[in-house]
């Protein structure tokens, strides 16, 4: 295992710490929020705060792998020979991106059959998305390994996005005016998150960094990619769910 | 105790973790879907979501016992010689199996007298099933005794399989339009998810794998099984008592 330095090994320490904290408020905000909303809205947010949940429970394992990983005395980091186990993030993923994508689905209201197709055909390929992108992330360094994983997985990627802009382009047109715009931010809200995985995967390739700082980078940027794509993506889902509620005159 | 591989430790590893979080957040979505159904379909939500529940419970506790069981240094997997406790899925499988068939019956809302009589006949033969598999299960190796032990088991679990098809299929005509296909799908994913038990039990006579390699097929795919007949059959049984208290217009 390469050697990195302490701030770097404190940097992501305290990222995945923060992260705990982050998706355990956001859960219980986002179900504490069913209570508020009209009765159509409330697996919507259920499904908001299993995303967080599922995505604390990881990072705690990520936090204590990463502890277990390392030992830094006197400022010196030594490896213990334990390995830092990273599939969490892609166990974590597995789970957490389809429902992300039932949780936009749903706050849209579009007809059953529509909501069961599309939960169906995006929640397959954000999966074949993640199962793809799984054997570059473990291969041995920054190789042609993780380059043509990395570009097999773009491919559903790419399917998603092109879904989420076109197919669902009419479902915008026949929301409530007052939410309209919130899903509209949305739509591009996941497109960008989203980007910033495969940004950070790549990243390797072009930025001028050794190991250490490859694997920095990687774990510093999937972090703030999931807090921006669950948690504050989830934020925007509770405010249409709450705008939607108040025109339908429904409230809880 | 064989010597498994790391990549072998870490696929049960990862599978095992991933099994906590999917049961777990299978259970809250059950749970706070009882307040959307109806009150008669209450029950089966609440059986529904401790059947995932007990099977959240189980799953850490072998986590900790296969973490345990092995230590893993720079790759390299050494047996601790604490023993990893299988019988934490017969336990499991005790308690959840005849939970499993008594929340089926109860989302078909037949008659008192023959919910009883279903539930205490299918329950009984799903306990003696698991409880003929276990002494082929923990037996020394793959050899005659898990052969005898598990084909004796495969008789009470054709006899639910009959029962499901054949006995409930009045059942199914007597549901109304909108939720007979999801009752009709969700006594075949029964089926072919229960069928999963015994392909794993009797892969390692058929797969040329040595005994790691066996150990590791029945881990994973025992997983898979648990996965698919608890909480995927749990979102089914969710979406047939939402679709049923719509129908009566009695939701909550």
């Amino acid at each position: 295992m390469e050697t990195i330095t302490a701030d770097q090994y404190y940097l992501v320490y305290n990222a995945l710490s923060f992260t705990i904290a982050t998706m355990a408020s956001a859960t219980l905000f986002f179900w504490f929020g069913r209570s508020q909303v009209a009765p159509a809205f409330k697996t919507a947010l259920t499904i908001t705060g299993l995303v967080t949940f599922i995505a604390c429970y990881h990072y705690f394992r990520m936090f204590e792998s990463w502890s277990e990983a390392y030992t830094v005395t006197n400022g010196v980091v030594t490896a213990t020979g334990e390995r830092y186990n990273q599939e969490y993030r892609y166990v974590d993923w597995l789970l957490t991106v389809p429902l992300l994508l039932v949780e936009l689905i749903l706050v849209m209201r579009l007809t059953r059959a529509e909501t069961v197709s599309k939960s169906v055909t995006l929640g397959a390929a954000a999966a074949l998305m993640i199962l793809l992108g799984y054997p570059g992330e473990v291969s041995a360094g920054i190789d042609l390994t993780r380059l043509v994983w990395g570009a097999l997985s773009m491919i559903p990627f790419l399917y998603i996005v092109y879904t989420l802009f076109a197919g669902l382009s009419n479902a915008i047109d026949s929301q409530p005016a007052s939410a309209r715009k919130l899903v509209s931010i949305a739509r591009y809200v996941t497109v960008l998150s989203w980007l910033f995985y495969p940004v950070v995967y790549f990243a390797p390739f072009i930025l001028p960094v050794d190991g250490a700082g490859a694997k920095t980078i990687i774990e510093v940027g999937y972090t703030i990619a999931d807090i921006a794509a669950k948690a504050g993506f989830g934020v925007l889902i509770y405010l249409i769910a709450v705008r939607k509620s108040e025109e339908k005159g429904e409230a809880a």
